[in-house]
């Protein structure tokens, strides 16, 4: 049996390095236009318009599907996930990156279905590095296939997470002090790229050893999880549990025993969900 | 007058390119060989081999220069500067980035003469990005001029540190300390790129606004330090007094308010000189 979704990827990896030329073109321009200008959590004119651009050319293509979109549902739309075919999309992933040209900012296409990723595409625009994986078919980066570094010491291990766009100051307190908790086993170090989803693929390509983060959202997620998992890695929740595409939390590793180190040394923030209704 | 030191720069781009070669090469082989394995501070033979490489050919063509180089001092040669012309060299800056495959890994030669950095080459060399800057003619990026931000409003800015290799508690509670009162401000983002130099680079082309350490030494820093005052930017203590290449600390900003906000945000860490005698 042929795979039936073998054509839904092949147009995502399509869409996605459009995406990714509209948002170079707009790095070059003088200025990035604001949509929304809270201190710290950034939105622009692109970020709408390289969305709109990708889930318009998908519904006409196939109308039946589901969308979750970072700006959609920022507009209101809901983030509820069914078992329907559903595009989970970050048009740009690394906003603040994109508004200071910081270079990494990446394109996120993944595929669901009955809560299944199917697949997953990253383009970051800026180097030019396309990320794609299919469900049982591997991990890949532009052509060359991707291999966790399969480490298990977390003594010899390196990690990236961000420190995030919350303010509030018991999140930074907590943000910090899981960062210390960590460095104190020791670690060999943490980078922050500014991206969650090149956080993740950089994960896959065995360039670190594992990724964690609580606040970001499924759009965040949902394209680097499975090229995670297809490149040998492990997705865990951050409280040890199983992995949940809609809970803002997530522990990506090289291995289960780097990654339930981690969940060990987490303080857990309390955050509301993506599929929560209220 | 033609300029006295532009053969020993353009001798210095020629291999610091050669040195990226080589640990490019390193890069392609199963396992980094280790000389040293504190838990944190990691050395390679690949490091060693590229200093003795780019020291011994200078040697060669400029017998009266002086050097400090980050492996010469650590086998125990001494990190005095004195007015003589002197090449600061950092063969692999970002070991722990090279150790894991994480992609950013830089060459650093800076030529100081009279105390004063006359030049400096930073190779990315995974990047493939060649910054170079001479005094008073400008910064580049493989040919392309660098301009900083210009940004002069803290909390509209993105900064770029280290969580740093020292594992000491206290350290690291400044280290973290000096993190939230940063992002308390508040300020959009702190991103880790895992070395010093392209750091500094990356806020000499204007990806960010503000690079801040404490804990680094001189050949993380002559390198760099020129090329962001010559794209514009400004070097500061992190006391808010004027930059001391051998004080292991540093502000480099895109403008001198977000340097003194740093600054005063800033608690300092007690370090020992790089040319500290005991």
């Amino acid at each position: 049996m042929s795979d039936p979704w073998q054509e839904c990827m092949d147009y995502a990896v399509t869409l996605a390095k459009k995406a990714g030329e509209i948002i170079r073109g707009a790095l070059k321009e003088e200025k990035s236009i604001m949509i929304k200008s809270s201190p710290v959590d950034l939105v622009t004119e692109t970020d709408q318009k390289v969305e709109n651009f990708i889930i318009s050319l998908i519904k006409e293509k196939y109308p039946s599907h589901s969308f979750i979109g970072e700006e959609s549902v920022a507009a209101g739309e809901g983030s509820i996930l069914t078992d329907n075919p559903t595009w989970i999309i970050d048009p740009i992933d690394g906003t603040t990156n994109f508004v200071h040209r910081f270079p990494f900012v990446a394109v996120s296409i993944g595929f669901v279905v009955n809560k299944k990723i199917e697949f997953g595409i990253v383009y970051s625009c800026v180097e030019d590095k396309m990320y794609t994986a299919r469900r049982g078919k591997g991990a890949f980066c532009n052509g060359q296939k991707l291999k966790v570094s399969g480490q298990e010491d977390i003594t010899k291990s390196l990690l990236v997470t961000e420190l995030g766009s919350n303010r509030d100051p018991e999140t930074i307190k907590i943000v910090l002090s899981n960062m210390e908790r960590l460095l104190s086993i020791p670690i060999h170090g943490i980078r922050a790229v500014g991206t969650a989803a090149v956080n993740m693929c950089l994960v896959a390509a065995g360039g670190a050893d594992a990724y964690y983060e609580m606040g970001i959202h499924c759009w965040d997620m949902a394209g680097a999880g499975i090229i995670i998992t297809e490149a040998g890695g492990v997705l865990l929740d951050v409280s040890g549990g199983p992995f949940d595409l809609m809970s803002r939390r997530i522990i990506a590793a090289s291995s289960r025993p780097i990654a339930e180190r981690i969940a060990k040394a987490l303080q857990i923030i309390p955050l509301k969900r993506d599929d929560a209704t209220n």
